[in-house]
């Protein structure tokens, strides 16, 4: 077994990475978009002062940085996939809020809120090409270098080089890239469509709830646990296992959050108890519960029709839940899914090193107070 | 001389060749949201029925297809560039609608005000994405194929080829195309955030009107008249020549638009008599008018620093812009942007006959009444 550093850690050394290439490149949105985007990410406060803050937890850019390192690549050879991806989950976060009416996020009023719907479909809409861009870009040093550019084009060279200090990456691994982010934002999407859709029915099955969850948050984990392996030219099946790992990793991920979601403590979550039943959202215990045939799921489901619940009403739904099982089940499927994920890293071919880093962070993420 | 095809019959061959392409594009979307693009795109009213039409004039398709031609490559090699800026552009109409709050668009309900804000942002997120797909996709035809890839993927070898009825092309080029999207679309919201912003001042110069409208218009007419080139394989002189065409034409066709926003005949523009003045817009020729100095621009500032405007007031500004050559200035711009598109075309390696026809689309675009 190899000795890994803690998570923390693992997490620290991405972001110390990632950070400043992703403000350098929210630095290149206009003007009139930049504060925005720095108010959402945390760097500033509402009048551009900044806040010392370097943001959240970081899981997606270890991701993009470890799966670089999982095929043998230097970390830094990820860091333009984790800004892409940090980018699009940003815009989702922001555009998000606006579909979903909510008026704070992380304590703080969201962007729409501050800045008007308007204002926070335009940022949001900037991230996303800027994402974009941020992958298509780095190959473009070749273009003041014939001769490297030559090397970076050919198949069989190396993926990777450096020039002028600036580590770049050949044609075909930045439109696999662009490709990983086009199709990972495009599967959120239709995920966030779905979640909408779900509002307007009174039951939600299992499977359509996994789906959505694929979707909205698997999607970009499986994107960001495969791009730096995809930017250091990986075969496609490395980059499918390590694809694999994330995907399972975001429904573990999900499921857990999902759990949290009604029995988190609030002192922890800063959320009210039973928080996702009185908000009359369709996760997954609340899908498996319904699932089960016989008197309780009836209860359960005569309850959450209901408009308006009161709290002792809201107590009993929660109770239901977990008699008819629920609870258990979206357990058993954040253990199964976290399995999934470690053995998905198993199908051979990763450094071992970040395979034992990408199996913690793993670990770490599903294993949250629940 | 060579001989053209008239006008109509050049966008009639690109519609013919674009708008398949595009349906099965917009048929990719998911359940929840396809409806809202092929409702917003003309072709299924409110309830999903087919109302026969194909869309609008169809500028941006020909671009792309002729650009391919430029270069010598076959028009269907442009076809998934005219895809993707098609969705690019049917994105910023989408979210334009919800920025601006407007209700109609060519005398219909817009996505938002029938489907509502949210649904409104997701699907042009949506379209965004899958422009990305559009143009990162064709290539992977050859990961079935690994001879044709290495064919490819080597620089110097043949930019399209057809595998198995299906045209793709190469990993450079795709990479290429979806920089070119991803640009213009960058450029081009960074215009509608200067746009929103000039909402909050009462005078915008000259420079500060073309820079907002070169971002709105101009960069997304550049990249559909670069792409199919791009796609082709052509060389970066090319390209850049091709792109400043369509750029110059973008500010040509803007020029008159603004005019035509003023002095259009309200019977053919569908809005009433000097339409951007009544409702404030900053557009090049008030812009070029407040420049001058003396009292006719101090009277229109006045003028257009009132909140409410009577029909006499309007009128009497439409005189004063006219009057301190406003009119002229933005005619004069129109014409002198024409010119520099025409120019650009003559910078050399363009195929004669898709030259020809470039300039017939640009003066047919540009010559408009007005």
């Amino acid at each position: 077994m190899i000795p890994t550093k803690s998570v923390p850690e693992v997490l620290h050394r991405a972001r110390e990475l990632v950070t400043p290439a992703l403000q350098r490149a929210v630095r290149r949105l206009s003007p009139e978009l930049r504060p925005l985007a720095e108010y959402h990410m945390g760097w500033c406060d509402a009048d551009g002062c900044p806040t010392g803050s370097d943001g959240g937890k970081g899981i997606r850019p270890a991701l993009a940085v470890l799966s670089a390192e999982a095929v043998g690549a230097p970390g830094a050879t990820g860091v333009p996939g984790a800004v892409a991806v940090e980018l699009v989950h940003n815009f989702s976060l922001i555009h998000d809020d606006v579909v979903d009416e909510d008026t704070e996020r992380r304590h703080r009023p969201t962007v729409w809120a501050l800045f008007g719907v308007g204002r926070a479909v335009i940022v949001g809409d900037a991230l996303v090409a800027l994402a974009q861009q941020v992958v298509l870009e780095p190959f473009e040093a070749y273009a003041l270098d014939d001769g490297a550019r030559a090397l970076a084009g050919a198949e069989q060279g190396p993926a990777t080089t450096c020039v002028a200090g600036v580590t770049t990456f050949g044609l075909a691994a930045g439109a696999r890239a662009a490709r990983c982010i086009a199709d990972a934002t495009a599967a959120m999407i239709a995920g966030q469509a779905l979640d909408m859709a779900f509002e307007s029915v009174s039951v939600v099955d299992v499977a359509g709830c996994l789906a959505m969850e694929a979707g909205k948050t698997g999607a970009l984990l499986g994107c960001a646990s495969a791009i730096g392996a995809v930017l250091g030219g990986a075969d496609d099946r490395v980059v499918a296992a390590l694809a694999a790992y994330g995907m399972e990793l975001g429904l573990a991920f999900q499921a857990v959050d999902d759990l949290l979601g009604i029995w988190g403590d609030p002192a922890v979550t800063g959320k009210p108890a039973w928080s996702d039943l009185r908000q009359h959202k369709k996760t997954l215990p609340v899908a498996a519960a319904l699932a089960e045939s016989g008197p309780g799921a009836e209860e359960l489901a005569s309850l959450l029709a209901c408009e308006h619940l009161e709290e002792a009403q809201i107590a009993r739904a929660a109770h239901l839940v977990e008699s008819c099982g629920g609870r258990q089940s979206a357990t058993d499927e954040a253990d199964r899914r976290l399995a999934s994920a470690l053995a998905a890293l198993d199908q051979g071919g990763i450094v071992a090193r970040a395979h034992a880093e990408l199996a913690d962070v793993a670990r770490f993420v599903v294993e949250r107070e629940h």
